[in-house]
């Protein structure tokens, strides 16, 4: 890793405007190098989606007085284009967010934030998508910045795996009000929807999609269990999703 | 499970204008009731994506003699609004596909295809994707719909978890080419993008993301070995995503 002037790519999935990745830019550019690709709308709930069927259209531009590039894809895309075609060199770390809002448990399969993230290592480089649980515009970023910075020090200065990739969730809460951090595996939960249903003025009926979490784990080593107990959650990920448990008790299905 | 008439949720990522929904429409409708909610425009490529920032808008219509729903939202979002607000019990299982090409390896976490079943699973309903390695729209889905066919009703007679998701993919071969089913774990895998930069009338230039898969594994046991061998491949998923491997490893960064 070049510690003397590492590159640091900034993404995110609230999209360049967006307060969050101001803070995460401020952080990293006091740490490095820092260039900004970046969705050039909001594009939370993206999951892993990227662009297959129409073309990607890229604007620089200067945020926060570094170079930043505007896409018009999904935050996958941005890691994408950004490792591909727009940097020179290969970056040293990747910092997905700060998003606004929990991507704990099962949200963090629904997260554009946190697929940037995974796009990364995938890419071979070390990523950390980070989220404040705190879905307002005004949030304040302080304690954000300070894990987001102790945690960038640690990942450019340590000897982690290529294809490390961690989801950082960060209490609602002052950095004195923080008890720390815990390393944590996901939570089992899951969302149970409801729609909002509305009459448009041609009379015809559209849905809002809304719900409410459930947590289905009363583990304590869960991201849940650390962030309920005001802890920093940090979850190791990985792009595998094979459901090893279930192998062995599905053979019957390979006979005719 | 209600044997006597199931009922059976299809879904898909090609749209419900594709073929590959009329294959399983046709497979299903032997098998129970179907009732068919899948988007009105093509979301290949969609991942876990969620409508947050708009809103969902439902046509009800008929197709293949079944009733069917086309949905302006994603692969997940069919599933969440057919479960929660259209259909009136819930399904016994869920079908997604039959996509035109490979969701085995790492396509599993970009695609639409997948993300519908998988939330399906979250929904505690067995759910299967379906893809066919054949990118054509003259794809012949004889040989899958065999396969299909088999597993619906193994499922539906079975006693498997309510959770359970299955990923299965389909060489693109006659029947009696078929060596048979094979039950894998996801291989790992990566894509190496290459961007195809265009200018446009206005002397703008525009991307469109093209890339060659890369396998990254030897392994016997892996969905790419089962189809290269001609194998039908199918890995139960799950959507845990935590790297338990690393939890112990990175115990170092809960230290402030």
């Amino acid at each position: 890793m070049n510690l003397t002037n590492p590159l640091i790519l900034v993404v995110n999935d609230d999209g360049i405007n967006a307060s969050g990745i101001n803070a995460l830019i401020n952080v990293a550019k006091e740490l490095g190098e820092v260039v900004v690709v970046a969705p050039d709308k909001p594009q939370s709930g993206m999951g892993h989606a990227i662009t297959l069927d129409s073309t990607l259209h890229v604007k620089e531009m200067n945020i926060e007085g570094v170079k930043a590039y505007s896409c018009s894809g999904t935050p996958v895309d941005c890691v994408k284009i950004a490792v591909n075609k727009i940097l020179n060199r290969k970056p040293d770390l990747i910092i997905s967010g700060i998003y606004y809002g929990s991507n704990s448990s099962i949200n963090v399969i629904y997260s554009g934030t946190m697929s940037a993230a995974l796009e990364g290592s995938l890419e071979g480089i070390p990523s950390i998508g980070f989220s404040l649980l705190n879905h307002s515009v005004d949030a304040d970023f302080t304690a954000a910045k300070h894990y987001a910075k102790q945690l960038i020090i640690k990942i450019l200065n340590g000897n982690y795996a290529k294809h490390l990739c961690l989801n950082v969730n960060i209490p609602n809460l002052s950095i004195d009000l923080i008890a720390g951090i815990k390393i944590c595996r996901q939570a089992r939960g899951n969302w149970e929807e409801e729609y909002d249903e509305r009459t448009d003025p041609m009379g015809r009926k559209y849905y809002w999609l809304t719900g409410k979490f459930i947590l289905e784990d009363i583990g304590k080593d869960t991201d849940e269990w650390a962030l309920s107990n005001n802890y920093v959650s940090i979850v190791p990920i990985q792009p595998d999703v094979t459901n090893y448990s279930l192998i062995n008790d599905i053979k019957d299905l390979e006979n005719g």
